[in-house]
């Protein structure tokens, strides 16, 4: 690795909702992405790899059986017009995957959320999901899950 | 479902380079994206299902084993600076995963394909990838894999 130190290993990347001996599972509580996103989720691998090829197939397949658990609970919490799945680490080439919760009305839907804003966020967007039960069911999910 | 046509029902979304009973490859050939990413495959599950979510557990890993062995081949032919693994759907809400071969001196690197361009791309981009031959050994390493 370069001598950069990695923003993932050096710190928890969000606010933590879950934790396994292999990943973390975080929510997004800061900055632009946050306000305009609130149902913002991360799956952090704890080792520093950063393709998701580099992991074994059982490694590979408990890290999308964790992903597909946060979609599932967004969709069950919060019937979003979309759920949005994305491994990049361009900048942060530590694996990770962003699991975000899509709605028609938001400042970028349809478009990606790394395009340009299509309009304003609603002012209370935050304040309108039951943030804290997301997280809780995303915490039950993922321990009931023995991942 | 709405009374739109599903433009990956009606259609292959690319150049199909390998194809299962589930799921197909293709290439990404028209357009900016492809000028501008010419390593850029998608892969498009056949049946008309929104959310990765939607599929049984054994179609999960199924798809997530051949993105991989996608994402393996960019790696071992192309060496990319990096690979960005997506699945959105905003606009064609039926399930397409993008693989993307990133690299250095894109016209995005290193923010998401999605933002804004930083540079313009390099114009013999596709001509300097060997693309028949990835096109080949992702066909080869999808029909090996028995998915």
């Amino acid at each position: 690795m370069s001598g950069t130190p990695c923003p993932l290993c050096e710190g928890e990347g969000g606010l933590v909702v879950a934790r396994t001996p292999k990943f973390r599972v975080v929510r997004v509580v800061e900055g632009d992405e946050a306000r305009r996103f609130p149902a913002f989720y991360r799956l952090i691998w704890n080792e520093h790899v950063a393709e998701f090829s580099d992991l074994a197939a059982a490694d590979r397949h408990a890290c999308m059986d964790a992903v597909t658990a946060i979609e599932r609970v967004l969709r069950a919490e919060l019937a979003p017009t979309k759920v949005n799945l994305a491994s990049l680490g361009n900048v942060v080439p530590h694996l990770h995957w962003h699991v975000i919760a899509r709605f028609e009305g938001d400042s970028h839907f349809p478009a990606p959320i790394w395009a340009a804003a299509l309009r304003e966020p609603p002012a209370d967007a935050a304040a309108r999901l039951p943030l804290q039960r997301v997280d809780a069911a995303i915490a039950r999910a993922l321990s009931g899950a023995g991942l």
